[in-house]
Formats: C-alpha cells, structure tokens, sequence
C-alpha cells in the first residue's frame, strides 16, 4: 500500500482550494499542470466569484477560471461561503468543505498558507481547509454522516505571492520546468485575462519560479508547504536537496 | 535521472560521520537497517574513539563499532581530529572530511544536527560536514586537488537526542518498523555494550521512535532533517503526512 | 504571601479546562494526580460530551469522565458552549468561563495549548481561556459583574499530542513516576473506555512522559507551558534542569 | 532530595562567570544579592582583567571586582583564558573551566547569555561554560581526572543589557524588590566606579529590573533563562506569573 | 514623489486607532508628538468608550481622550464596534474602518500589534486595522464605493505593554527626548486621570521608553514595528543603529 | 547632527567587506552605485582573491574585481586572512578589520549575512566584521592604539543568495531601479568574467531584484539587514512599505 522503488505510486486525486478564481492557478498552477500529466485527477474548489475584485466581474471570472481549469487538466466547481473579501472563519464553513472532502476522496488536499499578512481571505480559507481535512474524519460530526469518513494524505499549502510563504515549514519544491507544464501554466495564467492585463502577476510568479529553479538546478520550480512531516518508506524518495549556489 | 514513478531510482552510497563511536546507530541506526536492506551502501567515518566516555575503553569501543556495523549492513572507517570531547571547527578538518566526501562520493550524506545544546562534539561535527560537502564542490581548493569535486544529493541531520532535533526544519520521518529493521537497529545499539549497558541509552531511542511511529501510524519511524529543500519530481513522491491523532 | 523556602506554600484550586471529556487526562492528568495527592483541589470544567467523536455516545461519555475525574480527586462540570468539533472563538464564551473563574477563584489555571494544528476545538478553548483569565480581572465587564473581579496566578498549558506543544515556550516538567500518580493517571485515561479502546491513546501519553522522563532523569514526566514567564522568590525553587543525556 | 513543599531545599554553591569584572554585577547582582542573603554561597570567576576597556586600568577593575563581590556576599576569583576583548572558543578554555566546576561543586551555575551581537567576549564565554558544565561531567577526559565528575543542577543564563536576552528561552524572573537586596546591588554595581562614572550603566540596569517589576507586580525583577527545562516537584513550586497589566 | 536628500517629504496624515480611549497614548503619544510638531496632521479613531474597564465612566474617558488628543495636536474620534472586552474579528469591523481610511486617506496608519496574548480587543484591532488596509484598496467591494480606493504608504503596530512587542518584526525607534515632546507626552498620559491615578501606567511608559533610550544613545525612545519591509531611497535615510552598549 | 527633513544628510563613508573578490557585487552591488551616485563614498575590503574557486585564477579575479568596483565608484583593497575556503573566526582577523575601521572611519558598514547554511567564509567574515565593529570602540585594545577609536552609525548585512537572507530580520529595501543604477550594477556583475560567464549568477541577482521590485511597487530592489533597528528622527524617514500584491 505504501509506495516502493519498483511500484508506481497509486496516485489519488488532487483537491485544491481557492479563495477567488485565479488563486490556484497564480499560487501553484504548474503543479496541477505536473501532476494531471502525470496521470492524477485534479479538481478546483473556488470559494467566490472574484466579485470584489478591482477588474472583471463575477461572470467573467467564472468562465476564465473555466478556462483556465481546462488548461491544467483540472476540473472546476464553485461554492459559496461569505463572499469575496468577506470570508470568515465560521465552522459551518470547515464542514461544508469536509462535506466536498468526503465526496471527492483525495489524496492530496491543496490550501492557500495560513500566513495572516496577505489577502484576508487567503489565510481564511487555509484555516478552514485545514479544520475541514480533520473534520472529514471524525466519525461523529452529524452533519457529515451521509458520507462516511476519509483521511487524506497529505495536506499541502502554496502561498499566492511571496509573503504568503511560511517561514517555520521546510517546503518541498516541484520542478516545474518541463516545457508543456511551464507552458501550460503560463496559459493557464493569462486565462484570467481581467487579472492578468492590469498589473504584472504572472510575471511575478514566473519571476518566483525561477529563482526557485535557479537555486534547484532545474529551469523553473514552485514550493509546496507541508502541513506535517513527510513520511518516506525510503530515503530513494527523498529527491535531491535544492542547492546549486 | 531524476526518479519518475515507474523507475527503480539509483541509490547511491550513503555516508554517515559520527562524532564518537555510536552516535548513528543511536541517532538513525534504524535508517541505515532500512537503505542497506533495501540495496544501498553505507560508510560510517567516525571521529574519535570514545576516548573521553565514562564508560568503555578505545578499544572496546571500535570492536563495538564495527560489530554494529556489521549489523547493520555498513562500513566504517575510523579517523583523527582532535579526540573526543576536543572537537574544534577548523577549516583543515572541513578539508580532511571533504577528501573523504570526493572518495566515497555518495548520494546522501548524514551528519549530526546543528543544535549547539547538546555534546559539544556533536554540532561542531554537524558543521564540519555541512561545510565539507561545500568544499568538496569547490574546483581551486588546493589540497583537494587530487580528485575529482563532487556534489552531493542530500545532507540529512540526525539527532542523538530529542534536544539536538533542529526547531526550524521540518523534518521526513522514515519508517523503521519492519521487524527485522527494527530487530537489526536494536542489535546494532546493543552492541556498544559498554554504552548500552550503564544507562538507559536503547530504550531513550526505541521510546523516541515509537512516539514517531504513533504520530505517524506506524510502529516506529525516525526523523531525519534535511539540509536543503527536497526537489522532487512529483507529489507521487512526497509519500503521506504524518497525522494519526 | 509569596512562597517562602520555609514556609508551606498556600494551595489554592487548580481548574482545569477541557473541550472534550477525555483532553484533561490525556493532556496532563498525572499532573493533577500529583497535585490532587499533595492536597490541592482540582476541578474541571469540559465543554462538550464529545458528540462529534467517532466512538462513544454522549451519555458513555459523561460516565467515564464523571469516574476518570474521581480517579484523579477532581470534581467535574459540564458546560455547553458551540458543542462537539463546533466551537468558534466568540466574547461571549470568553465571559462564560470568566464567570467560572470568578466563582472558583483558582490560584492555577490549566487549558489545552494555542498550536492551531490540532482538534480545531483545542486551540480555540485555549484561546477562550486566556481571554477569560483576562476578563475574570477587569472589573467594568457588565455580565461578570455579579461576582467580584479575580486574579488568577497562572495559566499553563497543556499538550493533548506532541503536535500540540508550543515551539515558543520553555516548559516546566512535573515529575509525575511516584507509583501511585502514574497508576492513577493510568487509570483514569482507561476510564475513558470509549476511547482508550480503539486507538493507542493511552500508550502515545505513557510513551511521551517515559521519553521527558528519560531525558529529565525520573521515571515519567509531564511537560506544561505557561503563559507568563514565572515569578520566584529565589533560585531555591527554581528545580533542577531537565538534562539527563 | 528533591524541594517538597514543607523542607527547606539544599542551598548548593551558586557559581557564576563572568567576562569582566564587572559583567556578573550588572548582568544578575541582584539575584546574588538575594541568594547570599538567603544562605547559599556565591563564587565568581572572571576570566579578563577588563584590559581592552576605555576606562580603568586592569589594577583597578580587580580592586573593584573584589569590593563589589564582598558586597553581594561572593568571593571572587580571577582566571586567564584570551585576555579581554580576545576571548575565543577553544576546548582548552572549557575543560579549565570544567576544572573549577569539578573543585567547587555548585548546584547553580550563571554565565553571560548566547545570544550573538553583544561584546563578542560574553557570548563565546557563555558557550564555554555551556560545554564545561558538560565536560565536568564525563568520565573520560584526561586533563580531569584528578577531581571526581560533577553534574550541576541548573545552568542558568544572565543578559548583561537587553540586546542579550534571549529570545526564544522563557525566563524566570527573581524578585530583587527586597531594600537590602536592591542597596547592595546597586552599591556592587557603583563600587565599579570606572565603568559606572563614566556612562549610564547603573541607570540602564535599574531601569531594566524596574520595567521587570512593573510587568511581575513587585518592585523590580531580574530575568535569568535557564539552559534547560525547570524539573519541579509540584505546581507548588512554580510561583506565580509575569503578568501585571 | 518618493523622499530625496534635498526635498522634504511630503507628510500626509498619520491616522492611528485605538481599542480604548487610552491605547494610543499608553502605546505611542510620544510618536504623535513628535509628528504633530513636524506639521503632520494626526487622527485618533476610538473603538470603544472603555465601559468594561476596572476604573472611570464611559463619560469620563471621553472627555479625557479629547484632552490628551489635543495635548498630542490630534484630532479624535469614537466609532462603535462590540463595545469594550467584547471585540470580535468580523469582516464587518474591517470594512467600516476601511471606510474610514479611505475617507481620511492616511500616509500612515496605527494600530496595536498583532501578538495575542495582551488585552483581548488589542490584537483583534490589530486584525482589523491590517485588513482594513488592504480593503480600502479593493476597487470591487460593494459596501466601500462611493469613496475611491486607496492605498496607504505603511501601517505600523505600537505596543500599549512590552509583552505585546512583536518578537519577529525588526522596530524602528522613533527619538522622543525633546523636552517639549516628552512633556506632551507625559500630560496626554496624566489626561487620563481615571487610569493613570490607580496604577503605575504613566511610570510603566516612561521606564520603556528610558530604557529604549538608553540603549539608542537618546533621551527616550519609542518602538513602531513596520507591517512591511521599509522601502528607502538610499541609505541616507537610514537613520542610525541602536547601539549604545 | 541627526537627519532632518530639510537638511540634507551627510554622507560618511561606506564601507564593504566581502570575502571573495564578487561577493560584494553579487550581494549588493546595485546599492553601491545608488550611493556612490548621489555622493557617497564607497570603499571595498575584499578578504581573498578567490583562490580556490572552481574559475578563474587569482590574478585574472583581482583584475576583474579592481574593474568593478570602478564601475560602481568604488575603490578597491585586498587584504590577506586565511585563503579563500579556509576563513576561520580568529580574535586576530577581527582585530586587523577594526584597525581598517578606525581609519576608514565610515559611517555605514556592508558585510556578507551570519547565516550559516551558504559557502563558509560569508557567515565567518559577517561575525569578524561585526566584532571588528564593537572592538573599532573600545579604547584599550592594545593592539588598536595608534588610531583613536571610531563608532559607526550602522551595520547592514547583504545576502549573497536569497539562502544567505537572515530570516529573523526585518530588512530595508533599496530602490535600484534607476536606469543608471541598474546599468552599473548589471555591467559590475559581468566584469566578473571568470564567474559570470559559467553559471548563471547575474541572472540570479537580476531576477531576486526584480522579485522584490515587483512586491514593492518599484522596477528592481535590493534587502539589506540592519544589525541593530533603526532610530529615525521622524517618520518622516521611514519610507514606505513594500506591499504591492
């Protein structure tokens, strides 16, 4: 069951969160682009329309993080919590999202980081899917008895821009250099076209990648933060460390 | 030559420096069991002989040596530095365990951890090592000249004790519960009698690994602290978070 | 009245808060053995009947509680506040436990540790305990006016798991090895049969204080964290160091 | 052996090192001050005549440093490590001062705190006492053979100006409000009438335990944090908290 | 537009919020000073009339919160939001203060420091006041439209007690030892004669911003703790280091 | 003396050490010509010339170093410690940087980051210089007498790689994004042919600039790490934050 060197790893599906449209796809979208060629499912959970963003409106985010979803090879649902910019850390919310948990059964959850001085909402939605990757596994919580209970694997978090990093978790990095997966995520980026024209956020994030990649050894890389510790069945799984100056 | 998920990765020699003659079968003897079973090569180079303990004599304590790692599948060469409980950080030291590094040439490299709030030999070696697999990198350092630089994947950290684990990096647990990993670690620490024998030196580690094991669920694992970000190819290869509680 | 080398120190009350029927004991009921045994009364207040638990029915749970608590010489109240993995960080739950403190009138204060990533109902009682140690002193807050204001003289936390220990605080560690405290901390977590039955709590708790307990040199230790660094009238109290490796 | 609530505790030596003459007085003379006058007895050995200092000569600072010890009830010895402003890590250093530890036994050990950006002397001389507490106590090391193997009880650490203080250690605050305790140690800090005429040292260091006072709720406090995790018998022991306002 | 050597910067109002009528002068009436007699405008908003408070009328600290804002050359005003000790973190709160910012289109913005364990409404202020911030920037949220977004130069957290400074945010020392500063500063704090009378508040200050003194080579000086790096045209900017001892 | 709006600040001297002949051109080299081009002087002290580097050849390195620093208005002085790769922290080499101090007499000082974890001299030459920067004022270092004494105004670290960042330090950010600036700093960086040319380290410090301009609302910019917090005379000084995204 678990992996071995000569076994290919079962790979169990991707669940990511996002606060607005295009969170996942700036925070970590050549990941997604990674693993869904690699053969994994992947699924978006968005948490609002973008509708208090400066540009675009909730009509045309929607279809551009479709869009987008499609680029990664992932599939897109929409819920509603509070609102953009309006989210609030209620446990009502923590269930609804270990309701979707139960359902879709992943193996990997994705969350934006619990780092408070970003995007209030950011941090928000982070909390409450952590609490609900719990919550989807206690047998008890009445409102979450119609599906039985499901423990994930492993609960990552990616951080949107830089300050959103943790600065107390060792990330592991992804490399995101392959040619159809960088290109990919850069589509996948510019399909958030109402974002992407009015300031440089995808420069920014290729800019990010890079200097990851330039560090790692590899053209472009992006971290991912573990909510706990890695458990190996062997040190053949421990990739190579990221040290190239 | 990255690991993808249907090929068997290369596993490339392990080389694991201890400060006194049992410190890496006390601090990750249970790791060692499990890559040499699995295929691997392992060195130890250990930096003194003991001479300093309360217990046990040089002597007695490289017979234990080599018998336990014997045990657990290793090699091990014994040098000189200062003598234990003299270690300083000098830069010839960092030179001499380079040279050993560009011989050995190995894919991962183990060493003490850099918490100073341990056995002052302990950090000072962890150091020593850190700086030695720069310098083995480096083309113009002189007096390592004769060989060809070599880079290696990984330096990982080990901890003889709970207080050496270092605070600020999250540590992979590796899973040491297959009964005779378990049953060879247990061996290999129990055959440095004149430690094992005075104080309640196994059973400190067999307690440690088996709380790891209950976090992690399994029977028991062993944290190792890597030295740089992990670069992995894929989140197939992130294995699963340790959360059973 | 501050403790003196001479004279006995005043014992007052010890309340302890719990979010679940069992956290008291798996967190830290040795150490209310120990108090309990030395002539201080302990009382706890619980915040749920563990509702959202996978084992146990409400009503099995109370009963076990109700006998742990005798167990360990504690009283026992149950209150409601948001109910079972429901609990939200809200003032007016704040104001409910200052209530209870103000009726108490503890000297110390125990509540399950600040670390977020844990039962969701853990940190968030943690937090409402120190806010209500806050408002038990201020003496304008209009719902608590019915009793006079207090004082407390120190919270602790505690650790429900090791996840759970705060980084950031240097704990102190109660000797809890007398035979007759372990036996009744034993005891009373295997009152909580519900629980105790299907999964290795109780051996995860025994496992931990042997490890502090190796490490401080006796046979069981519980580690808790204060909240304010501690006031000693002399060095004389200030114990003996946790080192034992 | 161990404090119970009704004995009086042994008093073991108090034994503190200093830098400079005068590092010990206005790092933590007020807690030598209520240690002596509660019966312990205090040893202080400074490692430097004060050479490299703006003011005084080296004869002066000894008759200083000696006026001042008689004042807080110590004796004073005076020892040869680098010279001031020289002082380097270096093993030999450590095993002298192993050396002293093993002749005069103390229960309660004092050094200048490690943090980094302070005189460049203090921290590295707080790393030597670190070591020498544990090199006193293996069995092995030739150059101390002579004198039986000791172990302390507690290593504790002083901060000679807020810069020192560290930050990741939770003190233990000690009431210095005493009028004899807080007379002499001011009278030990002016005794050193080359350093204090010249800048604001006396000023700082009242202002320092005063702004302590006011947070503890006495008059003025010393924080001394401990190298390790205070073991206590009882909560009996563990005074009441910092928190005033 | 950015500050050079030769031009003055351009000193747009400083807007600082406080929980109670006393938070802002307790925590940083020095630095309102100061900037008020540099020819900054200053604007109080008060959270609350401090109705829980042990001492003083709702009435009553009004009227002192007038005169000591007029003593510091600023303007004040009181919002509603849960009342004294009753503050929730509520999208709500952050939305009506960020209502307030884009009304008074602050350069910089106050508020007290994030770390939790202080009053309880200081922190959640804190919350409040930072995504505010981020909020009067956010072109789409419905509730904040009929003003222009805008975008602040910098928000910096003061600190009403030392326990409340944030460990991990570099300060920057604000030099308030001119006499008329300090003297103004002084009588705002007396203003508020319900609290000054009954406890050491107005000492507890001065003793802080002494010992900051001291240590930067000035009279009195008061912490700001920036919510982003510093962005500086040159170095000449800079201003000196804290470094007396 | 102490800046004010109006008066345009003096400039004192800056002055840089860097261990290798392009350490500090790498690390900082944009704020160099920032300051060199409003009129500062600036002075490098470079402690090797890149002897055991894997390019390149000492003569070629001292070549290409004198070129750089021309072209960012600097001068340039070699001094001899232990050899590339083999700095070792000597009271000695403290000592001759101080005596460099006292005749330099600058009032900022540059050095590589006391972070351990990048090539060994970097962290090793950061503590020399920040010793050498207290023993540049203490008035009885012998060795030291034949210059008076000096006190700098700040010591600021740079980061060689983002690896070398100090993560416990708020920093400064330095526009340098001034087309001229940029230019000289780009041209600097390449005048290191021998390293420039094999790997990719311009592009390194290129895309880490640009990074940090994207998050701060400016082209390009440069952290520095103050040593000891800033006092400022107003808030005037203080920027504004990096907060872009």
């Amino acid at each position: 069951m678990k992996p071995t060197p000569t076994s290919r790893p079962e790979l169990r599906t991707l669940l990511a969160f996002g606060a607005h449209p295009d969170d996942i796809e700036f925070g970590c979208g050549g990941v997604i682009a990674k693993e869904t060629r690699a053969g994994r499912k992947a699924r978006f959970v968005i948490c609002s329309r973008g509708e208090a963003a400066s540009h675009g409106t909730p009509a045309q985010r929607v279809v551009e993080a479709k869009k987008s979803a499609r680029l990664l090879g992932a599939t897109v649902e929409f819920i509603k919590l509070d609102g953009d910019a309006h989210l609030e850390v209620r446990v009502a919310h923590a269930i609804k999202l270990a309701a979707i948990i139960r359902r879709v059964r992943p193996g990997i959850v994705l969350a934006p980081s619990l780092v408070e001085n970003q995007h209030p909402d950011h941090p928000r939605l982070g909390q409450l899917v952590r609490d609900a990757c719990r919550l989807a596994r206690f047998g008890g919580v009445k409102a979450l008895r119609r599906v039985p209970a499901h423990a994930i694997e492993q609960l990552f978090y990616y951080a949107v821009t830089p300050e959103a990093e943790p600065p107390d978790i060792t990330p592991v990095l992804i490399d995101v250099s392959a040619p159809d997966v960088l290109k990919a995520w850069i589509a996948a980026m510019q399909a958030h076209a109402s974002q992407a024209a009015s300031r440089n956020y995808v420069e920014l994030q290729i800019t990010r990648a890079r200097l990851r990649g330039l560090r790692a050894g590899c053209g472009h890389a992006i971290a991912l933060f573990p909510n706990d510790p890695l458990v190996l069945d062997s040190l053949a799984h421990a990739g190579r460390g990221a040290r190239q100056f």
